[in-house]
């Protein structure tokens, strides 16, 4: 199924030719749900713990469409594997290791690549030095340099400054790097706007720059194209990339969706249908990004929706659509004639779903404990603003 | 992980026992959204074509807590696995002998029963003859009798006549039956009510009856009180039990969720959080249901949050509870101090989830195109009535 | 503009010849809102304190179509006058003589008759005798006879057996009777079904019977109609009223709209539009109801609606049409393009409006105090099992 | 009721004095609903045809707290008057000097100032030259000083070059000059800002600027707050006067409420409640604003609940308060005991309204047809700029 030409293309060379590369979605609210992960640390034992889980969840999400097998090694540092009391009995090393065997092993049986995951570190937010959070992402580069991943993201970063740093160690080892940061609009949670951070990604090193997580599909498709006109303001060259929520966030400030009161057990109402993900992947599509994937929420059938919308650029549809049918043709084999009706796109198309919750509201008032602590003093600052400006937009937008 | 006092029982002598029975959750919508069933046809070729995925589906509710493994069986009957234009290079026989291997593989991994399943045939529809339509299902049973599942279901039945047909057949097998319609408070298609349905098949020779799919979790347990009444009113004994949807559908009529305009592919906002469930496991078994289980929509996560609504009463708690932690206590290790302050029941018992969607309504005026044809012309008298107090119920309960 | 042939003709009259007759709206709502009546005691002293308000909303009413000018005398019994720290220097008596001049003088500018009205009493709750409540109500007769009114209506009361008794004093008046209670489908607070109330109350000798307040249009409705079912079942004659509240209640049980937590001061979300107006005054009209008027929340373009529903029926349009248009046509004469594209009637049939309140539910979980303590032990009785009934109808119709 | 010290002071004095000003609410959608005003041409003929229910509405406005009685001259230049098939028998010289005997017979009777208003034309949206728009002003102005009214509001203008010949116009009076946009936060249809907006009236010699219409309350404040920012950066000095909507508007665009689907006939479930107006009240003073007002949808409840919220500063209550009672004290001679439980300030502060529409969305998408023509090129440039930012918006805070 998979197109004879890609095969044993690099990141790189994919989108420099102008191929569209599909990531996948998110293993940790996927396998918490399938219940594997623990909420709260989220951390990705079950690497080790539950192997067939883990591959499983890799083969939908190639099925489904995507190009990229990304390690299951979200949290997997030391620092954060003993974290608040999480324990764990395996090390970091460990983990990565397991993960790294998992992606390969999957994204052997098509037409995948695979990406070593690092993310954010709790030593960042305890004010550690430069050094010392770089040495945790060293670590981590060491196993997948063993393994020879195909290429490395560094994501959920929500401060620019420790991103960069990840992209420095992340780029001595030679692969091709992509740094995603879970920010929105408003930029970094030192303020720094997404044009900004963008630059500062591209002349750390980074090849390929967008955002992950926090936020819904469109609100990040808008963040992207910030950073896109930053980095081509600037003169500089890169690629963009988009992994999103599966979850609608019309109602969230600059933290995203971890200030919601719903997070993250009760975010159910806020699920993305499988028609909402075509109005992202064309939206993403049309902003000049061709590295589109998802993150928490997202379920293969959100990849495969992903994946059949943009069907005539790729020239292909994935497996999975054997058992789908576009804009739910499918339908067209159901009992009840009312339910054959729609078996076409206008309908689903124009859909207002209703939530069947006549005693929930339609939008959210967030947490606005400020942002998390950092390094600077500029924290606070930005905090107290940011603060301020939140009210006011929640005096505009809400209503009562 | 399984308590040593209920190996190797049959289902009635735990029922008989006062034991609780955790059902799973359903597995063609489960399968679906990862890719192996499609929309229209629901029917269980994959249970051939991918059986690791039908696997692992069985392990993470045997992992939530379940103990049955239904086998995957749903509309396996021969008529309806060519029905309208479905092409399948299976028999029914193939797909519902492997599906009862890959339930008995899981089952023996735990404390696990298998169940063999039939649900409603196409045949009765298109008005087959009674000895046509037993003929279906006798040919279901040769499979379960070789493969010697514990027990039988017949689920999904919108007509009480049909599934009085199939209690029979299975009845000559010698095994325990259970059967459940797939019907509300208003009764079955031809109008007959619940209490009345539950009669007609006990009599027939059921052991267990109940509801499952088609309404949300405390309409369906509600319909089993309705069963239960009338079983007792007319002094016959059962078990009860019930497999209701994960979706809110509190403005369905009486054919479900088949008549929402968001069935199939936008039901998102409509999906229940754990901590509703919790509420329809209490509610199931304070009205005297002893097996509880869920159908389209349930999730591994949704089994699990049965079962440990009922840990005290069962005892123990499920393995996934490993990854869990009461009531969201794991957020206690999240790294945001307003999310570890939702480590608590309270806060998740009393929040109202928004649905981050400003411009879709809380209901939904469902399509009336009448009830599927079938028997007898008491459909269509009952067609007209109950269209009448539809749009009398409508009129009431809504407002625009 | 009033039809020549109308003039001097009574109530029954007009409606034996079966002619409609349109009530007017509540004034203790509309007047609060004006800042003449205070909420809570609700009485109308401001027929003494402000005549020219209460005679320009009689003017109003009757411009918008109204052939019925009631007397402003809700709650205006001596025992109510001085309920609860509620410190009138009127008597009743005078407030009943001033609001019957004013609607008089009104009445003789149109073609309206004037009706005198009241209403249930403290005292009836407070467990009086039938001989101290009737004498009230025989107390306020006295000035309704001297003031000559057209007819009397004996309204808003939550018992039938009060109602009962306060018909058998109106009856002695020789004057035409009406009554409505404010009840719904479920019936008075003692459990009296709808049908035998209303034959309860033909049998005491009145003319008309229905419902007013507590519950919105197509609610009141459809229990008039089981009142009109339960009269003709009886073989009796009556004709039949109905005037309802202009608030949306879907979410009320038995006690209506006192129970929900909006009321009295937060119900602006749930107002009727003037298109709701039309598909009430259609209903009651397609249900054989001749007798169609507003209670709480009516304001003057609510009963000019009913009387442009209702226009081809009556054969004339309300004098305050003049400056409407039938459904919207005025705006044909707007400055913006696309608010003269809305000058149709089904851009406003169809139309759901907004709340502009993304913070806010579409329905509300009601008081559940029980019922306002009565007369027998009956209402324990009844208090109980309608707390279980108005529980399931929640757990059904609600959905967290 | 009204402190002797105000008595005879002009608006300046009051104002440079400190003291607070309470507006009126808007007559033409108050007046709509009695029935005396076609809504589409919104014209004012109902101060001849109608003085009775005009006086009336001035009384009440008088006694819920105004300290201003505006003519009612909205839309009252003969353009206007004659505009789009409006045919009426009056000139514009009748119409206005019939409005300003009544408000000021009504003016009289309290303490209130008499302020003659005028409004934006279709002369400037049809592109006339400054000289001939100016000539309608005049006309006007010809009137209000024959009937030497206090002051003067030239309000509900789109464009500020507009607003600004108007100014001029007034300013000859010698007349103190107050002036109102109705516009938001994203500026005039020429996309001038709020801040150059208001130096520029002041330039132009109002004494007094702000906003009235087209927003909701907080939005209008913020407006205000935007426009005071520019006044005080220009080193100018202003008073300022914010008369806003009775309707949330959140999902509105930079032509306010004209664009949402709901405009006119179908705002009601958007209606503010007094408990919205106490926060308006507040939010307004805080900003800094002394004249505090209202517009469409305000009835004489709102502005008490404005009159009642800014009681501590002023030093007193307004006449209709006697029939109210602070956060609805008044309920606590209600006859059911919950009812009486809920005359509390925190009940009625935390409450979030439902709205009783199920069927009904929160947020409306409104119609983009673009902002009405008017002089210049700029027009269709910003048009298309501010349809970018719209849809960007629109996606950012919608869902569906």
């Amino acid at each position: 199924m998979a197109p004879i030409g890609l095969l044993s293309q690099g990141i790189l060379e994919r989108l420099d030719a102008g191929e569209l590369v599909i990531g996948d979605g998110g293993f940790v609210f996927a396998l918490e749900k399938r219940g594997y992960v623990k909420a709260g640390p989220w951390t990705p034992e079950a690497a080790i713990e539950h192997p067939d889980a883990v591959r499983q969840l890799h083969r939908e999400f190639l099925r489904a469409g995507s190009n990229v097998m990304q390690t299951f090694t979200f949290y997997a540092s030391d620092d954060k594997l003993e974290n608040r009391g999480n324990k764990l009995t395996f090390t970091g090393a460990q983990i990565n290791e397991a993960a790294c065997d998992l992606a390969r092993e999957v994204a052997n049986e098509g037409d995948a690549l695979v990406a070593g995951g690092v993310s954010q570190t709790p030593s960042y937010l305890s004010c550690k030095s430069e050094r010392e959070v770089k040495a945790i992402f060293k670590k981590q580069m060491d196993v997948f340099i063993k393994k020879n991943v195909d290429f490395l993201i560094a994501e959920y970063f929500e401060h620019v400054e420790e991103a960069t740093w990840a992209v420095e160690v992340l780029k001595e080892t030679g692969k091709p790097v992509a740094v995603t940061l879970c920010i929105g609009p408003e930029g970094d949670m030192h303020g720094v706007p997404p044009a900004e951070c963008a630059v500062r990604l591209v002349n750390a090193g980074a090849q390929i720059v967008g955002v992950n997580c926090h936020f819904d599909p469109l609100t990040c498709v808008k963040t992207v194209k910030m950073m896109k006109e930053g980095v081509e303001k600037a003169r500089l060259k890169a690629h963009y990339m988009v992994q999103p929520l599966a979850y609608h966030t019309p109602d969230c400030s600059c933290q995203g969706f971890i200030d919601l009161p719903e997070f993250p057990f009760s975010l159910e109402p806020r699920i993305l249908t499988r028609w909402d993900m075509h109005k992202y992947a064309r939206e993403a599509y049309k902003a000049g990004i061709r590295y589109i994937g998802g993150c928490c929420g997202f379920e293969p059938y959100h990849i495969r929706a992903v994946a059949e919308e943009l069907g005539p650029e790729r020239g292909f549809l994935p497996a999975a659509s054997e058992k789908h049918g576009a804009w739910g043709a499918g339908l067209g084999m159901h009992t009840k004639p009312w339910v054959r009706a729609r078996a076409r796109q206008d309908y689903w198309e124009n859909l207002k779903p209703a939530s069947g919750r006549p005693l929930c509201p339609s939008m959210s008032a967030p947490d606005h404990w400020g942002v998390t602590k950092g390094h600077t003093d500029l924290m606070q600052q930005k905090e107290a603003t940011s603060q301020d400006q939140l009210k006011q937009l929640f005096n505009r937008s809400s209503s009562h």
